[in-house]
């Protein structure tokens, strides 16, 4: 079993990851449950967070993670990237964490191999680990995701995490409204959206990280001006529901789609999030492992 | 005791890593057994695959791999390699793997360290773990070595993997040809070799891979000139016995040391070649730290 | 608790930590008493030898030791240093150890962490866990650090090194000399200090890294006139107590602050120190963990 897009898991599965991942989150202390298995992290593109957070879920179960070095080696240009992924395959490993540039490419490696893949993020695609550590953030703060409603701001068009947070939120029962400046919204987004309409009145309010290239390409670097159409700031913020919660995956720009105030404001989880993001890769690594 | 040569090997304990390994890729799982101890991978040529399938093999013992960022470090240029090799050495490790653009750099290395030293390659001298897994992988589809005879083709005279593995071939009992263009062919190459006559009738074509600079440098860079002149065409496989099977030390340029379709034909062990490097590694490993 | 300084230590701390690391230096092996347990390396300035040295000591106490890739990451200039330690104390991590390049930024980083931080180096301000295993080896190799005359030579004004050494070896009753080209001396140094008067009658030369950026900025680059100067030659070595021993942090510039021939002198303590470097910081982990 693979884990690729959110659409891999049944909803039987969602709620045993929530489940398992909140246990996680209350007991400390390390498990050498799967002692001796090997998990492969081939990220092609950097993600010192990512990275750290699969790497520590993967030694508090007991496994070793091996990461690739994908930037010094051959293996970005020398080869293709099925010869990288059946010769990978050939060693053995227990699972694949895997990181990519191109949607589908996750998948197209999966196909070939034998063991566990997880998506630790496939260009636009998916990124179906931060969806569901998001999940658990939200379930854990409020109780429940049903009836939630969830703004999601920034550039959606280029984003894995909110593709995966929509899919994951709506199937668990929230209203997901997305908003951003408009060269950074989807062709097809119904109804899509001015981030004053989508913070409204909103439960929680998920920033997405801008790119600084795709800002001065798409809305010319101005950092300031860019938090004042379109970042989260204390006035806006002041829009959402009263007890309204703040996410984003990190890493920050502060000052650009987040103010510093919100950054560290007693109603943001974002730390809490990163917390989660171990534990919810216990979580798929026991599930994956174990099947 | 070190792995520095095929010379280093007797008889016997190359057929004790022989069967050890063939165990190895018959059992899944892992082993704590060598917990707690230490693995160094010293590598001063990039290589992820042979870096990996050492590092596998480490953690499936239970071992600790520790990789040195070489490429990022003052090591390569700061300090003598005496002197890496002294503090290394001082640091305690259980074993040392190394690989190093220098022939005979690694036994240089060796005479300093207290614990086993592994030869990962060295220049153009050797690369046993490679030669041992080549004949793990000859023996397995054949049940035998003696009396084969294998085509070793391609850049010879640059090439550790040729090297060692007419030593080891020829210990065994087989019969090596080697072929290749004539300014990649060594000096003192008795009867070398047009790559025709190698091939003809021979139980196993082992294609080596070529590096582009040096294609560029003496036959000019023509990948499909390369190709149609020294490499293994579907042509020129049809030349060799019929049961004849196919290995390549990988990374394979496609097009160029090899035909696209004879890289995934059936009679291709090179995958086979891999899963059996994690194997022997762990034979080699197993051997050195118990001895 | 933290190891940031030698401050940071009791009287009862320092016995403890150099009698534990003084048996680890007496028994082989590896222990799995920290088995799932995490440390983080995060290193701003790169350092193989150290690197490896706390890697190896977390390997060995069972511990799984994580190195974050900061020269290929953004955490180097994308994010604050506050919330990159706000993220990885989120990930929960037993330990973190830090090398940066700015004095006080570990103590910073230390007080946003959750868990014991162990100062690798911070500027040019302290690095604790060098000077004890320099006090390990005088004390290994003299019976005792009490009445010792030590010397310390080189850029003392830059070095947290002689930092931290001129703190512990007072606190342990020895003298302390410090010595070194007047540009490279602080400002404060009282009756600081030609070398031939620092070395002479000394029990124990400690020669410093002369960095070669700093050698060609301050004194014109020139190495021969450095080791002539400033540098431990067999001359001055000579001025010394006769059982006076020589120690160097690592790695050792030949021939610019130490003669070639000092450095293979059968009374250089320097890969003792490397040996004492791992079993001091498992000494240290050890006193952390347990905390």
């Amino acid at each position: 079993m693979d884990l690729l897009s959110i659409d891999s898991l049944t909803d039987e599965q969602i709620d045993g990851l929530l489940e398992t991942a909140d246990l996680f989150t209350r007991r400390g202390g390390g498990s050498t449950r799967y002692a001796g298995r090997i998990v492969f992290n081939l990220f092609y593109e950097n993600s010192t967070r990512t990275l750290m957070s699969f790497a520590a879920a993967a030694a508090r179960l007991g496994a070793v993670p091996l990461t690739l070095p994908v930037e010094q080696s051959s293996i970005k240009k020398g080869e293709t990237l099925a010869d990288t992924a059946r010769t990978l395959n050939a060693m053995g490993p227990d699972a694949l964490v895997m990181r990519h540039g191109e949607d589908g490419s996750v998948a197209e490696v999966a196909q070939l191999m034998d063991c566990p893949v997880l998506n630790a993020g496939d260009g636009t695609n998916e990124h179906p680990t931060q969806a569901l550590l998001d999940a658990l953030t939200l379930r854990q703060h409020f109780g429940r995701i049903e009836g939630l409603t969830v703004a999601i701001c920034g550039d959606i068009r280029h984003s894995r995490v909110a593709r995966s947070n929509r899919k994951l939120l709506e199937r668990l029962g929230a209203t997901v409204r997305l908003a951003g400046p408009p060269p950074l919204l989807p062709d097809d987004l119904p109804g899509g959206g001015a981030i004053d309409e989508a913070v409204r009145g909103a439960d929680a309010v998920m920033m997405l990280r801008i790119q600084r290239e795709r800002l001065a390409e798409e809305l010319g670097d101005s950092p300031g001006e860019y938090l004042a159409s379109y970042g989260l700031t204390v006035e806006r913020l002041a829009q959402a529901a009263p007890h309204a919660v703040v996410l984003h995956p990190g890493p920050m720009n502060r000052g650009v789609e987040i103010a510093d105030e919100i950054a560290d404001h007693p109603r943001s989880l974002i730390l809490r999030q990163v917390a989660n993001g171990v534990a919810m890769r216990m979580a798929v690594l026991d599930l994956l492992l174990s099947a």
